[in-house]
């Protein structure tokens, strides 16, 4: 068979075989999570490095430079083009950087996260500074490298690894909109709920019941599990391969709602992996477009759909089958539960409408961290202000509550923390557009009807996968790029109502 | 760092490598048979064969040769030697075939034994011969190849792929002798049997249960959690990697001594694989010794010790406080039923004392067979004839529990059977050994004194790995290589005392 594409298609044949290795990697990296044994992590770390060396050394082999340019000669239809450009991203990002540079990142934050475990609980912010600062180091070099070779600022050049199209400009206009109305908001909601009273549910709660019931819900959400599993780590996430895709989650038998709703976050992760496009699997162009896209689903999942008046007055009967009758599951209670609103040091256990302003207060300190206009020294000062400025609290000398609560920095994931309120963002977005095309969408969700808000998803985000740029994709979905105030509505209307 | 053996090391760097990487296809497998939801197969099914080809491809590098024979020039301790013998062993077997052949084998076994699923059932011999003559044709040509490399008949040739030494002098005057002793022997026990009463266990036994008793019972047996798992498949085996073993087993709730024994059966293959050398794993001479040998361990465990009086008395309570008390349960009866002997048709049902019969029979059918002195047509015949001459029982047109009811043959597995009898006579040996060391031996295990039984396979077995030729292991072990009287002594004692 001759091609007229033979560049191309080499690539496209090299990307399969990453795909189909990464497969083993991503089932041992959830196995180490969800199944092995602790004398297994050894080897299991051992396995999973030479197979990341395996991975690194065929998209930083020479011969792809060649054939990526060879390709962009070649007589492509438009998906190929946008598949060309994908690979052409993937590459770049690993080949940017010196493999040297690769193995002291390495060594620094194992090092920082490690010390890091035990500083964090002991409060002690001098000698987590003493690590960062190589970290913080060598992150700068990687953003400068970076810059370079994308032609982007420092900053827009690390998080476009995970974000990519997303500047700082396009943030500071963003994230400073927010900026405006939050504070006010939160006040506005911290008043309305102080009048209202609410019943906290009676546990324990069984861990067999609470799984029964996660079951029942995620397939209530469509999660197809012929394709897929829900098994218990410490920490959960959503891995495996689009084709077998492995949730996680865990169990506190004092409080379900936590895990089901995690569950249900993990949902909308899972479900856009299981139905991007199924004839290109393997190919960039078929990889879920972001982390703020992703994230955007499992939003819609958590926060659009699964907190919905309308879902959870579904949601109750179950409630009551799964742990016997209580009052707290009475449907509008339930609602208020799920939607309190407290001011908290805490990013991970912030609710919805507080949640942003921890993501803000991240990205305007790495930001000139990484671009080098501050030091670590200056953070504490810094979030304490922010802290107070957005959220009022007084965090003073708690650094262990404050900036060493994230594992981010020690890892070195600098620009990766806007992508949590991006995600929240669009996915307002997506259920904004949905409300247009079907003015009676809330009735529907009320009804269980969910077939129609999964086939808009479909639609307009899975089956979509990287064929656009992120942009592109949101005009194409929802008639303009990112716009923060089908946020805002989105907590007026549910939270001020 | 200079070093006096460059090309042993690189060897060794090489192997390292593949111990990795087949970590990863390992675990892979056993996820497939314990975890992957069915429309995960096919992507699995492409993941691990990229892994299969990319092994292919590390151990058939031409520079291995090279390095091989430079390595035989080296200064080398004994160990090294060894290590070097069996890379040489490895690579032998990898390269003896060429690719086309490989190619032809995967797709003519993959047809027999897909059609074989329904043939069985069917009893359709004829229609299974038509494919099974391109697998033995194949099978043949790939016998004549190996043959021509190690110098070996063609029959040995492929039994050295799972026991390295073993020969079919050796198999004949060992199985002869078996032979001439076997049919009396099950004659008497039988006569003796029928003589007593044997109480069976009133079922359902819930699963729940079923499982807490087999981790007692494992647990019990020295199998280390913190280093392996046991789960459940619809085949039970012993996977995983030797740093993390992955046992599995499956529950009826009908029976359950069944999946009990069978589990103990993988503890033995779990605790071998557990125990082996740790400071040089992923070279080849720090695994496993052979399949019989893998064997002897499965069979220590389920007949040598499982079944033994001694240790059947310490189960009896624990199998009360799992499913209340019964008459069954009393020790004398238990160890009755755990040992009733009966003439059947299935090997995989088959008690220690018929099975070797079973293994017999399939020996001196596929050893003619592969040297081209029978054909295919001639297998009924001599099945019905060595069924009746070996255990009595008429098999006359019944193809599907007679030549169609193992796997083995349509996978292209000749050389196999053997290892299953010789795993049980090294068993007997080893016991046998263990007695003359520690002539209270029996008086030990009833007391629950285990340990005992899992130094010597430690010192003996485990720790060598594959130091030393299967022979040699023996001799040091037990004072004489395979010797079949230790097993007749076995079941005599165990029998008819």
């Amino acid at each position: 068979m001759t091609t007229t594409t033979p560049a191309y298609d080499e690539l496209s044949g090299t990307w399969l075989r990453l795909h189909r290795l990464g497969h083993l990697q991503s089932l041992a990296g959830w196995d180490q999570a969800a199944n092995m044994p602790p004398r297994g992590n050894e080897a299991r770390a051992a396995a999973m490095a030479e197979m990341a060396a395996l991975l690194h050394r065929m998209v930083t082999d020479p011969k792809l430079s060649d054939q990526l340019g060879r390709a962009e000669q070649e007589p492509l239809s438009d998906l190929q083009r946008a598949n060309l450009r994908e690979m052409h991203r993937q590459w770049r990002a690993s080949n940017a950087l010196p493999e040297s540079l690769v193995q002291r990142q390495k060594l620094a934050t194992s090092r920082c996260e490690h010390a890091w475990r035990t500083q964090r609980p002991a409060n002690d912010w001098k000698g987590f500074v003493v690590n960062f600062r190589e970290v913080l180091a060598l992150g700068r070099e990687e953003a400068a490298l970076l810059s370079v070779k994308t032609g982007l600022s420092k900053y827009d050049a690390l998080m476009d690894r995970y974000e990519p199209g997303m500047t700082s400009a396009q943030l500071d206009r963003v994230f400073g909109e927010v900026r405006q109305w939050l504070p006010g908001l939160i006040q506005r909601v911290i008043d309305k709920q102080s009048r209202e009273a609410v019943i906290d549910p009676v546990g324990p709660f069984p861990q067999a019941a609470q799984q029964t019931l996660c079951r029942q819900v995620i397939g209530m959400l469509g999660f197809d599990f012929e394709a897929g599993r829900l098994d218990v780590s410490t920490h959960p996430f959503c891995g495996g391969v689009p084709e077998d895709v492995r949730m996680t989650t865990r169990f506190r038998e004092e409080d379900f709602l936590g895990s089901l709703m995690g569950t249900v976050h993990e949902t909308g992760h899972g479900r856009y992996e299981q139905n991007l496009p199924r004839d290109l699997l393997g190919q960039p162009v078929a990889e879920a477009r972001s982390m703020a896209l992703h994230e955007s689903q499992s939003l819609s999942f958590e926060m659009q759909l699964g907190s919905h008046p309308g879902f959870v007055k579904r949601l109750a009967p179950l409630l009551r089958a799964a742990f016997g009758d209580q009052a707290a599951f009475e449907a509008g209670n339930l609602q208020r539960l799920m939607t309190r609103v407290r001011r908290g040091l805490i990013r991970v256990d912030a609710d919805e409408v507080t949640y942003p302003a921890h993501i803000i207060l991240r990205y305007e300190i790495e930001r000139p961290l990484i671009e080098g206009e501050i030091e670590p020294e200056d953070i504490p000062a810094l979030w304490d202000a922010k802290m107070m400025e957005l959220l009022g609290v007084d965090t003073r000398g708690n650094f262990k509550d404050g900036p060493l609560q994230d594992v981010h920095w020690p890892e070195s994931l600098f620009g990766y923390f806007p992508c949590y309120s991006l995600g929240a963002m669009y996915a307002a977005q997506w259920f904004a557009a949905m409300r247009r095309a079907m003015p009676d969408l809330d009735e529907r969700i009320a009804r269980g009807d969910l077939a129609v808000v999964f086939d808009w998803l479909r639609d307009n985000i899975w089956s979509q996968a990287s064929r656009w740029t992120t942009d592109e994709l949101a005009r194409r979905a929802s008639g303009e790029v990112l716009n923060p105030a089908h946020f805002k509505a989105h907590l007026e209307a549910r939270y001020l109502g």
